[in-house]
């Protein structure tokens, strides 16, 4: 764990990746350094904690963290760090992501985590979010944000014209 | 912190008080040594794993945590100890203690924690449980909670008789 | 059902041995004996009467139950009992078991049941929540609790490790 | 508790009463012997199991059960008897009677209760569908019921007229 | 429409039939006579109050009304007739029944609809609750209710027998 | 009931005028014809059926429906007529207004119910959805819509600039 | 975009065509002239305007807005415009619509949205409303819609029919 | 809004100043440069747009957007702009912030907003959250997150030494 890095994400578990590896999609995309690894606020809270904790000297900006369930890792990270946290809620549980959402966002006053949307869309949003953060000081991502905002725009546009053809005026 | 005690009560915040004081009620009257003490999960993180890592020397048995909103405080003690973590979810949002119960009850396997019911009714079945624990290994405390047990039966029965009374039968 | 058990494990329907079983096999891993049977509240109330009133002189130190929908059986269960209930609410009708959750865990003051998560991670849970009980009085118990706990860190660590290859920095 | 009653109503706890005198209201008006009194599912199993066993011999033809947060009591009842039993879910917990009503409701296969709304109009409710059962054979309840729900429109429509005035027709 | 019944059985679509027929199999169990049909309140309001109407000539006892969605069917015949309704809430939209249930229970003071359970357990208790209905001026289905009583006791004592092999003592 | 109005506003109850008044403050200031009326789905089906029937004869274009709880009202209505049906879910339970909404808005394939917000917003903007549609047809109230929404805006504006103070830029 | 259409149906994603051709399909039907089209709030802000802003003098009466999750279409549609604006709530996240449904239907007060159901049902009920809207001022759709609400029933009755073999007589 | 400022306040409605105020105190305390303003997305988009618009010239670093009910304002202002937008979610209806929340939280891929916890705790960590973005371009701001951090900490220490009395040792 060695290299310099902007972007860490966090899961709880292996079976997480399937929805946070659309993140680290966004990030490739920008060509932003990131590291996505494991590490249980439960299961394993010292290799968190260690892995917070190196954070900083790393040059982590931003850690984006996703978890399904009694989602804590969110919270937890940003018990140990003044680096921004975005937690990625999972549809893990019969609840279908309630849960997970509830325990990444309804965080007391004095410890923020950044809640982004349950599951993939909230994924490839805590991407951009950390982006969006990376921009405030590297004009070139800022740039590249801006591009992106208007290839959605465009994208919307074209389709909409393709699907123009399912109008009608009798 | 250094006499011995049986149950270690943990707060997120001093505005939970008013809640797992009811915990602390029932364990007096069962006269059982124990500790209350504030250590939040998001705020203090070391205090929360200094009180944790040292409740077995002391003599603790069972540990109760009471938080609200997205409570992690008793699935982090739960994931520094194998003494069993009593949960107690406090209504402090405006969603009523749901945030509270998703985030004490809906932890993944591996790492248990025993919940309670929302507010002081959970409050007072925390210290139930613990002493429904303790009574496993001390025949004092098991003969104590079958008198509790008669006790709430015969509230019940003589309430019930008094309200007699309202019945009629024209 | 004359052995000695320490573990009683009921449920509610045999269509809920699918979620169940996940605890007997923590039990069995762990080497204490249990039994696992049926008895429902609502349709069998005299054989759950029965069960419970026979538990305590056949060593059972702690019982789970795991129902669905209107789960009354850890509450009804507990209502005839000093020893601790562990209630595992199941997922089993349209409400996707938070119908299960509310029923097992609003319990009122006086008649404790401690309940788990809905589900598979709840019934591993509920094993292991009963063994931190037994190991309260069972050093062995409690040194295989441990060896437990820095083997789920362990896996995580070497998961990670592995996933390692996943991360990228340009 | 001795005499003739046709419909028992049994509470949870005293501080349900405030809900359940709603229903005594309603049998008193029709002159139909009933009984209001405690019994806990929780606290007091025996003296529930003596009630409902003695009720069919009393005369008792239907059983209205009244109980808030994990609401087994009506539940439980219906496990021990062929008497139709009605449920009223009572708020007395911070998520405001849904679990009360989910655990009155959500019965399995087998054991029916009749759930009415959460609170005073649930409580209404059980004592007039309790007559409408009576009213099946007893054609003067029935005819009593006619005329109450005559009145109950012929009030919407006074109301209405009065009401008129605040109509406006520039 | 002209033979006599003792049960309607309304359903507000014929999608709802898949649950609905659970009751018509417990009533054939019974030999009650019944009538099972379509009748929607927003579709066809005028053939459901005809329906409803005629049913206390035709020597109906008992309504049976199972609906989807904004499930009003139950409580607009309650609003017609005197005899006892009970509401089948049925899932039938994305939001799994909790819309049905709600639209069936939360009936205003004055107009008693009885609800069962979301889904299948409701039909099929809904037909049992009908029997217990019927059972108080009819001794033979009372036995009939109490022999189906023993049945599901004896077949849960049964089960967990054979389930018993599953029980471990090391 | 004889003058020419062009909106029916129609409560299930007198209690909801508090909620409802909100309307017909919005129809007042637009100076459109409205009569505010009570009307039961429940407790005075033939009222309401009436109300409906004479509607279009009286020109109104427009019905509004208020109802708490189990709120049947705006569906009952939309079942007997073509005019648009606008329903306002009103909190008149402990469920906060969650069972009325979806009573209202869950509305099956083919008789449409446009729901607007649980309560007194909900109220206001049904008086104005209703002006909308009577705007179709008559451009004087489409204007006076139109500067209703410029008003909005600058009372915004205006709120906005005297809240500047509050702003700060050390 | 030159030609006059009555009616215009936005979507947010063109995955919720599936949902949205429902509405075009009713339209098709009732011969009236519309467009359907893509439009996001989010991705594509200028084009949504730009759409509502033409809408007006390209002869549109009322604007169907489907989205799904924070489904802030309708709401953003309706700030742009004095036409009826009507919302269809789409189920396109793990919380099954009720986040599209609270997004659509909780407006402030001000600015309405005309909610319908999640979904298909939703969706065929907002052009239906579009078409009673047009009804007020064209007296041929209004008819139609009359003979809709006629074979509605009749289907009812005549599927109610076939269906009386079911029904048992014992 | 002349000056240049680092954080920009959006708030709906001025009735959500009583909870966005805790954001200015924590960015006063941490003497950043604000302004907090008011900019409905529904009742007047156009002045939210131009303040998006000339946020970036300003200097404007981070927006926070705080709303209730339906709650677009965080994502129709994410929509204009690649600034990283905080969203507060407001509880102003009878819905407790359900709605605001998941209007506010589940935006759809491409567009992120961050979410906070509903009220006062939110805004206050939506400020915090600001200033840890901040952090990551201005160290004194990062020094000073870490003294707010080690504050907090502290204060939990030092109020659970206090609380230390409560404990009991019998």
């Amino acid at each position: 764990m060695g290299q310099k890095i902007s972007v860490l994400i966090v899961m709880g578990s292996d079976s997480d990746w399937g929805i946070m590896e659309r993140a680290t999609q966004v990030l490739k995309e920008f060509k932003v350094p990131y590291e996505a690894t494991l590490a249980s606020a439960h299961r394993s809270p010292d290799r968190t904690r260690k892995l917070i904790h190196s954070a900083e000297e790393r040059g982590v900006q931003v850690i984006i963290a996703g978890a399904g369930g009694a989602a804590h890792l969110a919270g937890v990270i940003a018990a140990e760090t003044i680096l921004p946290v975005i937690g990625v809620p999972i549809e893990s549980s019969p609840l279908h992501g309630l849960d997970s959402l509830l325990s990444t966002v309804q965080m007391p006053g004095g410890v923020p985590v950044a809640s982004m949307a349950i599951g993939k869309a909230g994924a490839q949003n805590a991407a951009l979010f950390a982006l969006q953060i990376l921009g405030r000081s590297n004009p070139e991502i800022a740039n590249r944000l801006r591009s992106y905002k208007e290839d959605l725009a465009a994208q919307v546009e074209a389709k909409g014209k393709q699907f123009h053809g399912q109008s009608q005026s009798d």
